[in-house]
């Protein structure tokens, strides 16, 4: 565990052993593939992460990009390595082999992509924003856009942006107001200011696709009149060569509290009369389009923030098992030798909680990307609906629990160094800094209260849910299957939160009939709170019945260690923080309306 | 509210309405005072730390302390701002007329000095660690090291530190090994080396008497036998004249995350032949006498993570105001106007989440400053006695409550933000840089949850424990006696809290009989939150029944609305926050041993 980005045992643990990842090498589209091609692929993503990300991982913080005459300026580290990572075709490793790829189930390609977020998350962002916008392009653009654009970002010529968010619209996009005025030949000439853009400008790549929402003239307000365009920074002619430059202009860099290396950007788009753009799709689809990708950016997201938590984790693992401090209750002799602080039950505390969040975020990641997987290949039209269907309700607890909770194990990783962890000669301070932009973006985590309460729990009349209770019940069948009595009181106590999540959800359900809807949203993160610790109450019980399975297999004694760790963390999440659904639906159940009527005077 | 460091309403309800400060005007010691010369102390304090501290309040931060040449480099701001509350006379504001002082209650000057910290707190602590050390020579120096040290020290010219801190044993101060070798003056000789020395070097004053921790040759090991010293920088003649540079040197700068302002060195003792030290009162008494003084700085802990929880919450509440964004779920019109966003729940939450935190927070750390009053001056040997032990049992509280809940706060403050929150234009992210100490220093939370178990809880046959409960009763029976249904459903929930941590005490109890330490001690921080939780119930039922109290006098509409908040927020506690202490007393009750059979080869 030198890297400090992951306990490789635990990853595989998650992998072959919970996911059961292999199985998929039985689906043609994975055909090729074998424990040993996987093996590979992360063996390959961890040296990349550990050689060229790693490295610079302080300086990328000390050293941010800077704008200077025109030009964003870097340090050389972060083209060194995302060279290493498009060198290694890791940019198309999920894609088929016809653009280039490996063709990856997306549960080994987010694996390997989560040891970059967890070595250097700023210069990771680089590249995994280009997947991102070549997956909009894949799905919803023309051959023509897909070979002039798509092709050139999978081989990492070009880079992509994401430019949604506009200075006066924010989380509302109901308000963007970038304009698109259709042109003759079919293009259109785009002009607005967009905000907080990542990786908007930089020198990394030979240009820059963003992936930009816009207005055309004449379209409806609200939401139903965004349409998605396609802006390169540079133009690209027919036949692939590069053109003049586009008009969009870097307004200026941000500047961050933390995730320093990933330029932040405000772009002008038509100073000059219009940047030319290209409709990708149909008209006013351009949130649709954007809704089905974010599945993936918001599972990206929460991945990000547990990978965060995880280096810190291991980072104060590691301080916890080397400082000597004191001495357990029970000695009073003070000429007795310092114990490790790994010993002291309250170092504990902060070590379980912040494996009960790492170990738990990552296991949920990797299901949904699981999911994905079975969205994209699985065997019946069933069962990728019924995929679909749980990626939609998990998708705000992906993005939203991992951002929240692995936010705070960075606040415990911090104070298990003590002084030393408030220094930046030690790197928790910065992971802290860097997480803390988790909960903010790819939609704040009330967006995503909002987008779970007020759609996904009832779209389709509850199928989702409906899809996730099923889930539910068969983990806890499997769990009382092992004879196991400690899985067996899991069991018991997660029952009793599914059942009480339930219970909450049919009380609020009268108030969206009785069109209250601002009190039916208005304690929609308690929702979100009492579902994410629900659905990781579940994370746990799977972790705990595959422990089980192993453990009845007489492993040795490293293993049988690991093994046990996995009950320790499921017993602290089900004793310390399994609880407090009960809080949030206490507050739920009551439909307490302080929120809607507590006047802005009173502030 | 411009300076956004305090609503100067709600810090007038505190003093006046809640703790009727005005009521010490009565005894002797504050006789010469009244509400005006309170008024005057609070309105200079307020002028300066607008003018003089509050300005350079981001520069602090980004142009922190340089080591440069052996000497400390920092911006002028710092020196001018000090000098300014120097001059006013508040670095002696607290103290008698014979030293200068201003003879005010605690409280007031608390008060004042929270302005300080809500402006600039990196520049506020050089003052704060003075008086700090000044009321460690005030109550058990001798008469001599009073003329030759505290005096400079309340004038202003000489500063102070607190030396406690070393590499080699961190929060263990059994494990100091700093030496003093008696001479044949009566001096010591002192070497060693101390770290995390807050303002250990400077040049903002003459001179920087450290208040040191070290054990005097042959003394016993532990905490038993360690001995306070004042070790000047530069020698003061007996004349009060300066001498020669005594044998103390700056190591090197620590570089933190944040309150860069503040010079946190690692300081060498003795590098050529031993530093003058100069014995405070007996040998081997030396952590007695800091614990004595504990109290005090342990409350300013707490005070400044309020303060910048404060700053936080009004920073945020401006650009809540200020910022249009979205409209209220039930407006299905996209071409209405934007609302603000503090007409949304979720952000009404956050800011109710500040609310309760910051304002419980203020009124806790004042009302323990009162009790620092009642302690010093009430009326009779039986009222001082019991403020100690209400003072002794609240001081981890005073301490750690905010400490976390302020800084969540932060977090709260910057969500707010949105992305702009994230960057350094908007200064929410510094404050969450700067809280992120308070639950480390000064005894870590976990140093304070296991002082609140471990001893406060059960010295004296549980004597503090019972003299709070009777506090608790008070206020119960004065929020009954109103008679308004709002007050007695807040009593009704306060009494079953009460109940339960009784309760959750007599549970635990059994173990330390059984001599079951470490386990009775395991779960210490969930204590510490329960316990927590109880006391900001209390303090907000005291703030709600002085709200009704006032709201009875039919006041104008810009004070109900005022009046309306406290009730607001307090409403918000008990529903979002009190009910968690029964997750706590679950944990507690059932002697739940995750922390202390978790192997250490499991995680």
């Amino acid at each position: 565990m030198d890297q400090k980005i992951i306990n490789r045992r635990d990853l595989d643990f998650m992998l072959y052993d919970m996911l059961d990842v292999e199985s998929l090498t039985s689906r043609p589209r994975y055909a090729d593939h074998n424990r040993e091609t996987f093996d590979a692929a992360i063996d390959l993503s961890m040296k990349i992460a550990v050689d060229h990300y790693l490295p610079h991982l302080r300086k990328n913080d000390t050293h941010e990009p800077r704008f200077e005459n025109g030009r964003v300026v870097m340090i050389p580290e972060v083209k060194a390595a995302v060279t290493q990572f498009i060198d290694a075709g890791l940019l198309a490793a999920a894609q088929d082999e016809d653009w280039g790829g490996m063709s990856l189930p997306t549960t080994v390609a987010h694996a390997c992509y989560a040891l970059f977020d967890g070595a250097n998350v700023a210069t990771a962002s680089y590249t995994f924003l280009t997947i991102g916008a070549a997956n909009l392009i894949k799905s919803f653009g023309n051959d023509d856009q897909r070979e002039r654009f798509l092709r050139p970002m999978l081989a990492g010529r070009f880079f992509g942006t994401m430019a949604l968010t506009e200075p006066q619209a924010g989380s509302g996009l109901a308000d963007v107001r970038t304009r698109a005025v259709p042109q003759d030949d079919g293009s259109y000439r785009i002009s607005g200011n967009k905000i907080f853009i990542s990786a908007g400008d930089h020198e990394l790549s030979d240009n820059i696709i963003h992936m930009v929402l816009a207005r055309i003239e004449g379209a409806p307000a609200g939401v139903k009149g965004i349409s998605l365009f396609i802006v390169p920074k540079v133009m690209v002619n027919e036949d692939g060569s590069l053109g003049a430059r586009n008009d969009v202009a870097l307004g200026g860099l941000i500047h961050k509290m933390g995730w320093r290396g990933t330029t932040s950007t405000m772009l002008n788009f038509g100073e000059n009369g219009g940047a030319v753009g290209y409709l990708v799709g149909e008209p006013h689809k351009g949130l649709t389009y954007m809704f089905q990708m974010m599945n993936e950016a918001r599972i990206g997201v929460g991945r990000c923030a547990v990978m965060l938590g995880y280096a810190g984790y291991l980072h104060s693992l590691d301080y916890a098992r080397d400082r000597p401090q004191g001495r357990l209750p029970t000695d009073k002799n003070p000429s007795s030798p310092q114990v490790p602080i790994v010993n002291h039950a309250d170092v504990k505390r902060m070590l379980l909680a912040q494996k009960a969040a790492v170990e738990g975020g990552l296991a949920l990641t990797l299901t949904c990307a699981r999911l994905v997987d079975e969205q994209d290949t699985g065997p019946t039209d069933e069962a990728r609906a019924e995929a679909l269907l749980l990626l939609d309700i998990l998708t705000p607890i992906a993005k939203a629990w991992p951002s929240d909770y692995c936010l705070e194990a960075n606040v415990h990783a911090i104070q298990i160094h003590g002084g030393y962890g408030f220094t930046r000669e030690y790197q928790v301070e910065q992971y802290y800094r860097d997480n803390r932009l988790n909960p903010i973006h790819e939609g704040t985590n009330g967006i995503q209260a909002m987008d779970l309460l007020g759609r996904k729990v009832t779209m389709m009349n509850g199928a989702a849910l409906k899809a996730l209770s099923q889930r539910f019940a068969a983990s806890v069948a499997e769990a009382r299957a092992a004879g196991d009595p400690r899985l067996t009181r899991l069991a018991d106590d997660f029952e009793a939160a599914v059942a009480r999540l339930r219970h909450t959800t049919e009380a609020l359900a009268p108030l969206i009939q009785a069109g209250e809807t601002e009190l039916y949203l208005a304690n929609a993160t308690a929702y979100l709170h009492q579902f994410g610790h629900t659905v990781m109450a579940w994370i746990w019980l799977r972790q705990a019945t595959t422990a089980a399975r192993l453990l009845a297999g007489d492993p040795h004694e490293a293993e049988r260690a690991f093994l046990d760790g996995k009950f320790a963390a499921a017993r602290y999440f089900y004793v310390w923080e399994l609880p407090k659904t009960t809080v949030w639906a206490g507050i739920l159940e009551s439909r307490d309306d302080t929120l809607v009527t507590t006047a802005d005077a009173s502030f």
